[in-house]
């Protein structure tokens, strides 16, 4: 397949079509692209052209576009829109899109569009949704599954499905539960598609079925589901009931978020930003980092302040402050990224102690490789063995506590159940920046014997 | 369910049941414990104890942990095992995971061991997925899908369905083809359950279908999967031929490692390390980034060292310095993070100038708020307003032009089809602070005449 590509042209002659009502090419136009793609489209026109698009389309094609909308402009639509039509794309989309939908809408209106449902049942199962944490697997799970009951033979089973998977755009499992909706175990569809249909269920369903509880969190669930490979899980409520299931799909948006998010907070941005937002949302994720820099260069100018009568008679040190506090920024997020993203991936394993002692002798080879390089470098430059050894050895000393507070830092956040990404990017580069220049000069000061 | 925590408990039960031999009792344990769990188990034994339980357990479990295993400790165990061995954990494999298997043999054993696989069906797949690079959608995909022709009507393709399936361990989609192999689109499993025995495949199968080509990038093929929310893609030749299927958990791998990768580059680790990665392994990782960041500090100290004269007379504009290169070095990596991550994902639309000029707007916004911020507290601290000035004023600019390289380079290195993630963290930082030093004691001097 050629994948599409979202063209300045192609908007333009969206906007004319608009413009002119030509409504019958562009029914032909959309029914051609897929609802991603039509969504991307939506993103770039304005809010009068979005609507007039989504009351033109079919609600089965809309509903769809309508899930991946970015937020801003989906609420803009949806503003536009009557509570029955509304109601008319929710309909249209599987339980958990339909309950995200609903909770974003404006709390005085959610109950009137719920009203216009006429599906009473899957209105039903919208409302239970609601309910959930939004970051929980209850909040992301959908209504939709198959199950059948293990007191079944395979006929009624197979009749019972038919039925129920009307409903559910992908079949992945099928569940078998008793008779008070606790779930016992699965049908493979390979089962479904390779065993006699005279078999019955409790002898031929796999009694073994992963499941997760409906607080467990989205990124235990995404681990759980990427390490064993499952495209599927059901969830449960505390006493095992059948309640929903996760799929894949929702499932690879969560990695991919955790993952966005961990970046951006490695590169001192608050969550959540996009290259497109507005410089207002741009400055408000950024400038509180930035400011937090500006905290930690303010602190490390009122350390340098401490030893400027030094400084006069060993200006040389004074140049390579930057070079020592680039150093230990450089170390302490390497070391911390490091944890981080062991942590993210759950596989930090073995005491504190043993991985810090590791890192630290790490930090110290480094340390050492480049403190004989700039041993070199400042003995050639400035001709003074004493001063090149005195900012070499610092160097090490600075590499080896960076390393140490890198490591430490993430660890200990974890420990106390706070997200140890925030240990990552400024913050400990703004930390490490501090440490660094005053272990520099107290073991320049010294060794320089001033 | 309650997830599987691997505990030094358990590990020292493996050990001693393995010392003493204690078959039935280690079958049983491990029959308990899924193969990812199993793997994560044996990653932590040495190499003797991992060999003897691969080889007491039953292939069909080993070869799915061997799948999960460590590459290093993966490689440890297959050179214990004898061709016939190796090729009997290969047989119970899907031809992707076998293929990567064989990938990783010493090549004068590879023809061996393929010779042993007796379903030679699947010994002839595996060795055609050799021939695709690792890193393309042939690289990815697995033999094993099922496929109906457009000519069969229902009765025979359900019959030939049936025996597919037993080689299939996901039923995703059935494809359609004709009767040269061409790909034509696909029966749902949703049809499947639904759709009376007596229809004619011709009259029911989908026309439309995404696939992919075999030398499709394996970042493409995710951000197909993920964005049209599938499951399985069909691969096609150049003359559209289905020749295999790439499923969502392969992807998942795909999409954690990207993360991981540009992750790890703004961290400053060249990709591929893990926490538990030797010191030595690390430090081949970490080094040539900190050594970047050594050269970029001592071309820092030279700059520096041209304006030593006027740092005799203005002390206070060194103590700044710090403080100048961190602001740089994070207004340089927030820029480039945002780009990076949208280029990922896809986001970056219009032209670059705009980009450049709202990024230039962003810094100036937040380098006046800054500088402003700063202006009050170097005046206070040192009661000297020019100086104050002097120093915040560059402030601005240094921001600025940071701002313009973050932006940039990695808008330049995309377009010249090189990664943008290389211009995150050290790569970024060490060019800014060198850049933001200059621009700070030019501007400086300008404003005190000096």
């Amino acid at each position: 397949m050629t994948p599409f590509k979202l063209t300045e042209e192609l908007i333009v002659q969206i906007n004319e079509l608009v413009e002119l009502r030509r409504d019958s090419e562009l029914v032909g136009l959309m029914g051609e692209i897929h609802y991603a793609d039509v969504a991307e489209i939506i993103n770039e026109l304005n809010e009068e052209e979005a609507t007039y698009l989504i009351k033109l389309l079919d609600s089965d094609k809309t509903s769809d576009v309508l899930t991946e909308l970015d937020e801003d402009v989906r609420e803009g639509i949806l503003s536009n829109l009557s509570a029955k039509e509304i109601a008319g794309e929710l309909e249209e989309l599987d339980t958990d899109d339909a309950a995200d939908i609903v909770g974003e809408l404006p709390q005085e209106i959610v109950q009137e569009v719920i009203s216009e449902i006429e599906d009473k049942e899957h209105a039903k199962d919208i409302v239970d949704l609601l309910r959930y944490d939004e970051n929980s697997a209850g909040g992301l799970m959908a209504k939709e599954l198959v199950k059948v009951r293990e007191g079944w033979d395979v006929l009624t089973c197979v009749k019972e499905m038919r039925a129920q998977a009307e409903n559910v755009t992908r079949v992945h499992s099928i569940y078998v539960v008793d008779d008070e909706d606790h779930l016992k175990g699965r049908l493979s569809l390979k089962d479904l598609l390779t065993t006699s249909t005279k078999t019955h269920i409790a002898q031929v369903y796999i009694p073994k079925v992963d499941s997760v509880n409906v607080n467990e969190k989205p990124e235990e669930v995404a681990k759980i589901m990427s390490k064993y490979d499952l495209e599927a899980i059901p969830v449960v409520d505390e006493i095992g009931r059948l309640v929903g299931r996760i799929t894949i799909d929702d499932i690879v948006d969560v990695i991919k978020e955790e993952a966005d998010k961990d970046y951006q907070m490695a590169a001192g941005i608050s969550q959540d930003v996009e290259a497109d937002d507005s410089i207002w949302d741009l400055t408000r994720a950024r400038l509180p980092w930035l400011i937090l820099g500006l905290f930690g260069g303010a602190g490390a100018a009122v350390i340098m302040g401490g030893f400027e009568e030094m400084f006069r008679q060993y200006t040389v040190l004074f140049l390579f402050t930057p070079l020592i506090a680039a150093m230990a920024g450089n170390v302490g997020v390497q070391s911390s990224a490091i944890i981080v993203q062991g942590l993210a991936n759950d596989d930090i394993k073995g005491s504190i102690g043993n991985r810090l002692i590791k890192e630290m002798l790490l930090a110290l080879l480094n340390g050492i490789i480049l403190a004989c390089l700039l041993l070199l470098f400042t003995w050639i430059w400035k001709g003074n063995f004493m001063t090149a050894l005195a900012i070499s050895v610092s160097l090490i000393a600075v590499i080896v506590v960076a390393g140490f507070i890198g490591t430490f830092t993430p660890l200990f956040l974890h420990k106390r159940g706070i997200d140890p990404a925030i240990a990552t990017g400024p913050f400990i580069t703004t930390s490490n920046d501090i440490f660094g220049i005053l272990i520099y000069f107290m073991i320049a000061k010294m060794i320089l014997g001033i």
